[in-house]
């Protein structure tokens, strides 16, 4: 039987086993699923998944698996990696797997489909915090932030994804179900596959579901937006802050002045905090769970910054409305390059000390690359976590810009992996960085992830062409 | 070439590639690693192994995996499983791996050889803390702690070995090196392989460096020791303290009146403080790193709970050595169980809530099955982790009593899997567990652990006897 014949077998069993609505092969209504807001990927698929159940999901898995027919695994569409567009496999979403399954006093279990805001909102109205942030956080699935492992804004006190789930569910490339939920306290019996799971970006299972932590929710915090002259002053400011606030920190991000030019451009009712600009800028908040004097240590510690001339200014939200105004300033960056032509990214990350060195040598060297393209390194300060983007010259062609993507990248790249760092700190591999991850990873860290994947996936059914 | 023979080839290799002082074969040597301080099991072996580098663990790895030589790996020889002992294979100890390799700020880079202890004290020394605390401290090594995902009594508010290492060094089957020590703070390339490897038994590779978090010490610390009337009074006692100390509550053990007869008994200057004696006492400590009104708290909360007839008395430590009593107290009871004879343990986990429940149904059913014998329920109540460990009647012959072990663990088991609960909360599995688990297992788990095993070590060089 020749491949297309195969694939249509199993297309005509997955139409006969699966309820009508649990799929589509309606064009219009897998259009939406082919392509991604970046529109850097444009898929196809025969055939369009839409599981209701964590059953409908392992008859789904359990056919292809027999028949070695491939699945691509997509949430909310919002990866920046390219993972979830189909390329002629059959197409699996999530979406509908999205009922709140219990709700205690400490953690939730949610089905993976759930959009993150509403996971936020449904903590908020029982009086807790899911604390994981980021910017898609109205289309971004449960699902798909555990299978990347996803970061944000809130890392630096929380953790990623990983740090915030205790039990999962999957479906495993045979179809049978792993379930990690409700798990005991304690309890020894042998490997930690829930971890193994997440991060694992739909390549070892496809998660259905999740058990998430929910914390108390902070009953003070405050907003700082600073003015700094040089890159090193950041950092200090970082590392006074992270002293004097160890558990308070919850969110420092590295603004440089080109992308505030940005935002208070193209931004409706954005504007500079300051009279005059800065180099750069650090947005930063403190949360505290209880009443400890937050207020006055933190007016304190920007005095002694500001005496000893590591920052140039400082502004205190004192509203709920000003917060959101901060906030809005660093959260419009990737928005506001947009008007301003192509931009080529990078999702890096060094040790939190060679912040300053990075962001030095990659401008250096993509400026030499391409003369008067405009770097906008901002990001997780406290992560060492850096979105090193970079917009085209102005009235250079974008198409032309964007044929550098790879060089660039390559540039710096070299330059992460001189300082210790990553090439992927929070966006995942996908297929963005499939070939670089296989060129700069640990030979031994590579070897043993596929051993994993060929002795858990042999057929290679999940998400085949992502990661490895 | 006959088992025999290609052994003997394999030894004369290692013998000639390894320093000399890093193997021997003299049986003197060798005694103290064959036998263990419980007297279960004794073992053999042709060669002891001492490697004193990551380098000379990957060599010897490297020459046992080409010819399909099993290990066994031993590090403190304090496992309570029996996977330390080896029948036969060449034992690897990890005992002169013990250099301590970095000291930061937040964290320590120490070899897998060293002792817990001292891993403790050097924390200390740099005014920090280590938190992992259990009795076999003084001799248990990082690397069979890591390994087993140890726990112990503060687990409750610093989480078990997994939540304390960050990263790994460890020589995998075929003798590569992967290592994870020194991470980004952010870095989503990939499977995560460091928790993979924690808890593995061994199994997946030799643990040979590992980073630990240390933690702020904190500045207060206080200690109660509490009478109570029944099982429910102790669960009620728990949830009001974590309600009232969420983040303060260090430890919280629970302890029957028998047990602490026999300590009275036979561990000296060991006496109950109270005058009275009662059906249950509650051993537990609150500590902050901040100057909170702790000891306030505490006595309020103390008093409520004896207006409410929830406790029945209260003995606060007012020194240190008031407090190193109260905690003899619970750390000798395993002890002072040996002088009452055999005792058949059960170390078992059940969602908190169900602790009463697990410990009169458990109760009932041994007495049915042994009548007079002597159930010592204790442990670590606020992680639902009971070692049920049940001492002989008077009077019976001791071998006789042993030989229902496997029988009494089969209806405790029963017990525990009907309540949700794991029959190996936080010493694992080794040799002692392997067919229960094998029985009890989640079958998807189970299956997937092999795979993975059997991909990692398809020869299964790495204490082939253990787990799985």
């Amino acid at each position: 039987m020749s491949n297309i014949e195969n694939l249509r077998k199993v297309i005509t069993e997955l139409k006969e086993i699966l309820p009508n609505n649990s799929w589509s092969e309606n064009k219009e209504i897998l259009s939406p699923y082919l392509t991604e807001w970046r529109d850097r990927w444009r898929g196809q698929a025969p055939l369009l998944l839409l599981p209701k159940s964590t059953r409908e999901v392992s008859l789904a898995v359990k056919i292809c698996n027999q028949h070695n027919v491939p699945l691509t695994i997509q949430g909310g569409n919002t990866g920046l990696v390219g993972g979830q567009i189909p390329q002629g496999e059959i197409l699996l979403s999530t979406k509908y797997l999205n009922q709140i399954r219990q709700l205690n006093e400490f953690s939730l279990i949610v089905e993976s489909g759930c959009i993150l805001q509403t996971i936020q909102e449904l903590a908020d109205s029982n009086n807790k915090l899911f604390p994981l942030s980021l910017a898609s956080q109205g289309s971004a699935t449960i699902g798909g932030l555990c299978s990347t492992n996803a970061g944000g804004v809130h890392v630096v006190r929380y953790g990623s994804m990983r740090d915030l789930v205790i039990g999962v569910e999957a479906v495993l490339a045979d179809g049978t179900i792993f379930n990690s939920l409700n798990p005991l306290k304690k309890d020894n019996t042998g490997y930690n596959l829930t971890s193994l799971l997440l991060g694992a970006e739909g390549t070892l299972g496809i998660i259905t579901a999740v058990q998430l932590k929910t914390y108390q929710k902070p009953v003070q915090q405050e907003t700082l937006f600073l003015a700094l002259d040089n890159l090193d002053n950041c950092l200090e400011t970082y590392k006074i802050f992270k002293q004097t606030f160890t558990h308070e920190l919850s969110l420092i991000e590295l603004i440089p002045s080109e992308a505030l030019k940005f935002v208070t451009e193209h931004i409706p009712k954005c504007s500079l905090p300051f009279t005059v600009s800065s180099p750069w800028y650090v947005l930063l908040q403190c949360e505290s769970t209880h009443n400890a004097p937050l207020l006055n240590i933190i007016e304190e510690t920007v005095k002694v910054l500001l005496e000893n001339n590591i920052i140039i200014d400082a502004v205190l939200a004192k509203t709920i409305q000003q917060t959101k105004n901060l906030i809005k300033l660093r959260e419009s960056i990737s928005e506001a390059q947009k008007p301003q032509g192509g931009s080529i990214k990078h999702d890096i990350s060094v040790p939190i000390g060679l912040i300053p060195e990075f962001i030095t040598q990659a401008t250096k060297a993509v400026e030499m690359l391409i003369p008067n393209c405009r770097p906008i390194p901002f990001g997780h300060l406290g992560d060492g976590n850096i979105h090193f983007n970079v917009s085209q010259p102005q009235g250079m062609d974008k198409n032309e810009y964007l044929s550098y993507w790879k060089k660039m990248n390559r540039i710096v790249h070299d330059i992460v992996i001189k300082l210790g760092g990553s090439i992927s700190a929070e966006h995942g591999i996908g297929i963005l960085k499939k070939e670089e991850l296989a060129k700069r990873c640990d030979p031994v860290k590579y070897a043993t992830m596929k051993s994993i994947k060929l002795a858990l996936d042999p057929k290679k059914i999940l998400n085949p062409r992502v990661l490895l």
